[in-house]
């Protein structure tokens, strides 16, 4: 199976004004949409980021990728990574630190899911079967929450409305809980006061009693904010996700704190795993196929999560529903998934590319797709909309500190600020 | 594809007297062959370890797995390691300790392996773009010499000859080099005074400059004998492979040597990973997918050892064509694998259970079986000949010592002995 030509379309959608650490979201949110269509007329897809310079990356590498069998990866990441060659291209700063490894894993990913796509539509296999088969029929994600305006400046307020203290975040949580079953949940933090945030925690402990319970500041505590938070917190976490910056600063909070560290910055590509592991900064790893170079080398890092005793859960930015699926199968296909799955979806209001259906959420967790492949199937109409709503929308590439700037010409993007 | 039904045949073939620290290889090797058999009519090979407790095993375990799909890997080593329980058994003690892990990795290896040939078969692939795709052509092998007896005793001499000395050792290279084009040569020591081996390393080096050279005491040394004959050869190999027992022993030694240490030995199972890692004790691992669990789950340890900088080779037992071919395609699709492989297929002497032709050696190195799976065909006659030879030789288990003793009555095997 021969790749004949691959499909390279930027997309934008809409975003609800989600704050966190570096800003908030603009009203768009990019997407660029992979399709490799193979010379006996199979195709498969791919999702990944919509920022120009990653999309001018993928765009390259697509061209390179031409002529090669579906199944020769190995061939593929060496002319990806002769393509991106020694550019390091840092995105929004939300998912760790950029290296030149953690750049190519990142444009490798959208086609290395499309062709697994591919194999298994001609198999005739769910993604996950090629992964080693499912150890679980549905994937369990979490209610992730974000303080929130009301609504972007100068427009209607959206329909979940404003979220910017505890109360507000119990709200959303519980609009989420009632329509999605969620049934683990996870503040994006790094936004408010550490006082506050530990208060959102308690509110919601209260509110969901026994329910697992995530905070993620995005590193914006110093480590002894971490510290003093972390104890504060005691018997109230799952995991406390990315208090501070860096592996040492995790390290220090890790050894002072009651409940495990997790990451998706500190530990971000293969070079970050001997010294976090040899410090004991982490003790879950965010997994993320489209930084961890797609499935199978997310696989990869899911055996060496195992054989050392890390934790796993899984990283989410915004995304459409080709990732949505591919997230699924490859923690449908992981035993060591030991924590419920992050997602944007619910952001994503209805919003995406794919044919509706396919997809869905029962008691929070989304049943793997039946059909082969990915097992889902392209909206051409929705993803020439979206294509459209790209070029007019005016962003290129995501600048949630630019974006927050505009309302307070003040902010600057938080990294041990508390 | 459901798997129908699987065929477990136990094989012996003649195998010559090979010393090693454990005592002498016995006139016959025993393999279990597996052939796994789809409701679609495709079939796919397997081979392992034919030692009678293993072999239950096996066939306890292929039972369990009629009815699933080839692509349930996942739900295949979950019912193995059921049927497995929480017995360990030990084989024979050159492949390091037994543990449960192990023994399930063990039983698992050879219908994983069977399964990925079946997926190869239907996708018209080889297995070696089930696992990422070739990064060589063709695969390296090294020349395994051993020290050997003539002939086993009462019978004629093989044509291999005797080589109890370092001149017998350089002979014994030089024909392998002749016959097959090695460009690596692997000595199995442990069997004499370490002076003696450390000379008939000195004595291969002089006769071919410039070739990459091992030495394997099988753990026969003591850690002040492994240092000071490592340093004795400084200059002289590209590693030194498990001069003596356990992960701090191997510690010891090397930071003590300038070489590197290799191993498959103290590095056996996922387990041992970590306290090998954080206690610098190997620089190279072994690969070996019989008992690493097949395929795939070779894959990962590959990634892992990338991932902590670990140089890469592969471990040989006694073996036939399927299992070649096995190292074959995971090797020529593993970027990392960094040393040429061993293979005792020199002293299997033309004897196999796969139809000749697909395999062959070309300047020490096997090109890529072509055709799809596995590229071997199974000889069907010489299976039956080979099966026949286990029913009648008289040997259930693989016992190098106490072969030995029918001759030295003293012997025991070497373990930090000298």
């Amino acid at each position: 199976m021969i790749i004949r030509r691959i499909e390279v379309t930027p997309v934008a959608f809409r975003d609800p004004p989600l704050l966190n650490a570096a800003g908030v979201h603009e009203p768009w949110a990019l997407r660029t949409i992979v399709e490799v269509v193979t010379d006996e007329g199979l195709s498969g897809l791919g999702e990944t980021y919509g920022d120009l310079e990653h999309l001018t990356k993928v765009r390259d590498s697509a061209e390179a990728l031409v002529g090669l069998d579906v199944h020769a990866t190995n061939e593929m990441y060496a002319r990806i990574a002769s393509v991106v060659g020694d550019v390091v291209s840092d995105l929004h700063g939300l998912t760790g630190m950029a290296t030149r490894e953690k750049s190519v894993d990142r444009v490798f990913a959208a086609f290395e899911v499309a062709c697994l796509d591919i194999r298994g539509r001609a198999a005739g296999v769910p993604v996950t079967d090629l992964l080693g088969g499912r150890v679980r029929d549905a994937v369990p994600y979490s209610a992730y929450l974000f303080y929130k305006w009301a609504g972007h400046p100068g427009a209607e307020p959206d329909r979940f409305g404003e979220a910017l203290d505890p109360a507000g975040v119990v709200a959303q949580a519980a609009l989420m809980i009632k329509e999605y079953g969620f049934a683990s949940i996870k503040l994006k933090g790094g936004v408010f006061q550490p006082e506050q945030e530990i208060e959102a925690i308690k509110a919601l402990h209260e509110a969901f009693p026994g329910m697992p319970l995530r905070l993620d500041p995005n590193a914006a505590w110093t480590v002894e904010t971490s510290v003093r938070a972390g104890r504060e917190l005691a018997g109230k976490l799952e995991y406390l996700e990315d208090p501070t910056p860096d592996i040492p600063g995790m390290a220090r909070v890790a050894a002072q704190v009651p409940m495990p560290l997790a990451t998706n910055m500190c530990v971000v590509t293969r070079e970050h795993l001997p010294p976090a592991i040899a410090q004991h900064a982490v003790q879950v790893l965010l997994l993320d196929h489209h930084y961890w170079g797609g499935l199978v080398r997310s696989a990869h890092v899911a055996s060496l999560c195992a054989t050392f005793g890390l934790e796993l859960s899984m990283h989410s930015n915004s995304h459409l529903g080709i990732s949505l699926a591919a997230m699924t199968h490859l923690a449908a296909a992981t035993p060591n998934l030991t924590h419920a799955c992050d997602t944007h979806t619910p952001w994503q209001n209805g919003q995406d590319v794919v044919v509706p259906g396919s997809l869905r959420f029962v008691d929070g967790a989304v049943p793997v797709p039946a059909g082969p492949g990915l097992g889902v199937e392209l909206d051409r109409d929705a993803l020439a909309v979206m294509h459209e709503q790209y070029l007019t929308c005016g962003i290129v590439r995501r600048d949630d500190a630019g974006y927050m700037r505009r309302f307070d010409s003040a902010f600057t993007a938080r990294r041990a600020f508390w």
